[in-house]
């Protein structure tokens, strides 16, 4: 396999998805690392050369470049056991991580970065003004994610797939933007059951 | 194949998604019609049988029930000439689908419904104060595409994928959510040669 580079950011979720899925695979990825926070994904450089959206998780694949941390998952699990067998039961894998781009990141993700990056004393108006919107859909997603966990340890097929990585990227670390998982008991067996998958690495090792 | 049965809305750029994939593959869907703005994908057996996320488009199998738009054209399209080959070509298709849900699709789809649909003066509070932050991240994620395109005809590969048909769906109508796309000709040719895709179908039809 051509080296694998990952444009990374520590502190980011979605960067994490991507050093999880490697590390469960057994995959090298050599990383660079961006000060976000500081403006490094919006240069000319990174913007012309990286991603013309302005952010990381990027995978490096010789001279291709490919952004979205989802996108990365299922290039890295190509053909492995984290992505279903079964037809129905991948497209169970696609609609959950499609689910965590638009039902749940957006929310969930977004308030950790504002209430527990930026600091809510720096929020613009319009960001202060999003944030009840931003919670009130967090905690649905929590809702829903809980309810299709009842009955099942994995969100698609038997077994841990990139569903689960996906949405465990944000999910385990809600509370640093202020949403409690006491409410959510399957949500919270779920994500003790990832951290404890051979191979596991935490967020930020 | 299993009889395929699209639990659907007329008006939705996500439903239209499933049939414009069906139509371009000759697939017969069945369509079942709710009435999503009167609260007919909130009612108690809608949330117990087919989404417990309240939504449509759910695609029907057997007693299988698959929501989110972009996992049920994976599911329409597998093994078809709309998903690109090459593994880094269908890791780019992949990546335009998710950047669509997280970067797009809740910016211009959502300030259509809120001012083509429910009506600017029938927003809430919360809702209003979100209007200038998604009128900006949907003219960015304009911006994003249109560069994309300046340089090639599809947004993944060499030919039309889903990430065409993802995008087309919401971008196509951006107008209704008061989005001007005279300054994107790249996203405007391209909206034409959707169009006059062989077995194309209107949003409408």
């Amino acid at each position: 396999m051509r080296p694998l580079i990952l444009h990374d950011y520590p502190g980011s979720g979605n960067c994490y998805k991507a050093r999880l899925t490697a590390a469960l695979l057994g995959l090298p990825l050599e990383r660079r690392v961006y000060d976000m926070l500081g403006g490094k994904t919006r240069t000319e450089d990174f913007l012309g050369t990286v991603n013309n959206n302005g952010r990381v998780p990027v995978l490096q694949v010789a001279d291709r470049y490919l952004p979205e941390s989802n996108a990365i998952c299922l290039y890295l699990a190509e053909g492995s056991r984290l992505i279903p067998a079964d037809p129905l039961d991948r497209a169970d894998m696609y609609r959950w991580m499609f689910f965590e781009q638009n039902g749940h990141e957006p929310h969930i993700a977004t308030l950790r970065l504002w209430l527990g990056y930026v600091g809510e004393a720096n929020l613009s108006d319009a960001q202060r003004a999003q944030v009840p919107a931003k919670r009130h859909s967090g905690e649905d997603a929590l809702r829903v994610m809980n309810e299709h966990l009842a009955a099942r340890d994995w969100f698609a097929g038997n077994a841990l797939s990139l569903a689960d990585i996906a949405l465990y990227a944000y999910t385990h670390v809600a509370e640093e933007g202020g949403f409690a998982l006491d409410p959510y008991p399957h949500v919270r067996a779920w994500l003790a059951r990832i951290a404890a998958t051979p191979g596991y690495i935490a967020l930020r090792d």
